[in-house]
């Protein structure tokens, strides 16, 4: 998840390279001052993230601290994931956020924006390869394909074991990310090697804006949680530029959050999709360890024309030539993972199944799918207590 | 999950029970001391695992204490999840582990047992239909079910759905478990209130030395991490006694840790149950937040006997009188989700598919499954550079 979207910074670049050590002529950040009270760990590789040698997402992402600022955030209230810090490897600003690269103990390294986890060398496989093959893999011959935000190169990886694409654009708004990727992410920076690749680095709002209507068999939308930069990208003026540059037929996949934190969030964006795409609309799901409560979503939709029907591969990875092959292995996706993406437990299919909208082919094929019948009720008072 | 297992516990249990300001008058443990030292925060309730109002999953389970002494478990080395406290409920000792009861801001009451979260309100739907209706919904008609741990009541619960079920026998170690959740898990406990349900507290190696021979159609091992109390619940001895007590073609549901971390463990466990049980032995893994990596894997074995497959439900939830309305409605487990339990990452498939071992039934059914074709390989170096 790189951030692509609004324009609004201003700062200059600043950048520290190295190890925290580099830092240590600096005032320490508050939370380092707080472990130095207590204990021997001031000479921890400082950031304001990282305590007791230990990165956790902050509570605010903006710069404001408090006694408990190492915790928590406003997408995810009440729980916060932490990671064990080996080596800060990076820490810069560009004019739209704070980047972070560290080497963590068991998750190899870590992409930080922010102060939130994008991705980790460990399990990115799973985002990338979802967010990419899900909606390749459900039209025929994808040829023209965009990339909003996916500044790491892992989407660029992903769509090159598709030989059917002839241009791949890509609208990321850092190019410090892209820069800081090169260096520290180079199993998904490789994606910028691909020749179909075209990097525009700008907005993408903007650059949606002036593409030729129609251009893309897909668009994928790897962008950063819609709070502060992001935040464009999961309104309705964003999803009708999208809508204008794609082919009737063609398809969008967007980062949708977690089933288990943001129904509300995914049930607006499945509405908006509906009404602004006018095709089929669903949302799918996969294991992502590192980020809030451990899933990641996907929308899929489809702008109404050719029927797509996303709960089934119509172009199996499995049978692309070379596609198994293509930069490194796979790791995640596979045609029989792409079908049980869609497959909804029934907390969120209750929330979510009115939101979602399938094409006359979807129907047929969910008819086979069993739902719950309707039986007589034994109600909870019936079953008498034990003795 | 529950602690079921070993019987090395000696001391009496000690109990605590209310908001953590009934504990002011004794002495604060290390962390609070530190958390004192920085801030105004010493008044948060107090318990070790319990910094600046928020718990974490503590290094050491056993007590003793480092500058880090609230981070980390060495059954995940290197990552913490960590849950905002609103109230400590209750703290106490059973003569085999800590047992501690607090309210989260966001997932409701929370069960921690020696500093391992086992189950929140708001996500145990996700382990106790999937451990419970994965084993049931795989044999026919079950009629006598044996839970070994289990002592919140979650499972009970739900194979209260099932009306083909006689006898429910349950077997947990510890009754300090059992009384805690009947006062701050009721919508568990209710489990407890299903006639067929007979209690017995003990240790299920013994149970299960002494349980008639092939007594049982279905066993669930609810159970703890296999570190400490439940280490035996893993091991080969305790297998045999399962094999020893299943009818043929009965089977077995194990919680089996996460395929993120946990390959090795799992690859022993699916070796020893192929080798005890004789059966057909899946791995299949559900969405769980609070769990580490958010992820639980389960165990499906069957004893060798009349054929089991597993892969797709031959005893639909959907279609038993009743099952949706009993105890409270279903949240998580639907057939569809039964079958995509099934379905492994690519990585995962890698490092288990030798250890997964099928029926003839099941063969059948997998032979529609996409696997990975041999294509011509399109090296990483065939990639031409970007000009």
């Amino acid at each position: 998840m790189e951030g692509g979207g609004a324009k609004d910074g201003s700062a200059a670049a600043a950048q520290t390279r190295g190890s925290g050590d580099d830092a240590s002529n600096k005032p320490l950040p508050p939370c380092c001052v707080k472990a130095k009270t207590a204990a021997a760990e001031s000479e921890a590789k400082c950031h304001a993230t990282v305590v007791s040698g230990w990165f956790t997402e902050p509570r605010s992402r903006f710069g404001k601290t408090s006694k408990v600022q190492y915790f928590n955030n406003p997408m995810w209230p009440g729980e916060a994931h932490s990671l064990k810090v080996e080596n800060i490897l990076f820490q810069g600003k560009s004019p739209y956020q704070e980047v972070l690269v560290f080497e963590s103990s068991t998750y190899g390294n870590v992409l930080v924006l922010d102060g939130i986890v994008q991705l980790t060398e460990k399990d990115e496989c799973a985002y990338q390869e979802m967010v990419t093959h899900l909606p390749l893999c459900s039209i025929p011959s994808p040829k023209s394909v965009l990339v909003v935000g996916g500044g790491d190169g892992g989407v660029l990886r992903e769509i090159a074991r598709h030989a059917s694409v002839e241009t791949i654009d890509i609208c990321e708004i850092d190019q410090l990310v892209i820069d800081v990727c090169k260096d520290f992410f180079p199993q998904l920076s490789i994606g910028f090697k691909d020749p179909r690749v075209q990097l525009h680095v700008g907005d993408a709002v903007d650059f949606l804006r002036n593409a030729p209507e129609g251009k893309y068999d897909a668009i994928i939308v790897d962008s950063s949680d819609p709070i502060g930069p992001a935040q464009e990208l999961v309104e309705k003026p964003f999803f009708q530029t999208i809508a204008r540059a794609l082919k009737p037929g063609g398809v969008l996949c967007n980062q949708a959050e977690s089933m288990w934190l943001h129904t509300h969030l995914i049930q607006d964006m499945l509405s908006i999709c509906h009404e602004t795409l006018k095709g089929a609309v669903h949302y799918a799901w996969a294991s992502v360890p590192t980020y809030p409560s451990g899933v990641i979503g996907f929308l899929l939709c489809a702008k109404e024309g050719p029927a797509v029907n996303f709960l089934s591969p119509v172009n199996p990875i499995e049978k692309l030539e070379g596609a198994m092959e293509a930069g490194r292995e796979m790791r995640f996706y596979n045609s029989e993972v792409h079908r049980a993406a869609f497959v909804l437990p029934t907390f969120a299919r209750r929330e979510l199944e009115s939101h979602i909208t399938c094409t006359e082919k979807d129907k047929s094929e969910t008819k086979q799918v069993a739902k719950p019948m309707k039986m007589k009720i034994v109600p909870n008072s019936a079953i008498p207590a034990a003795s």
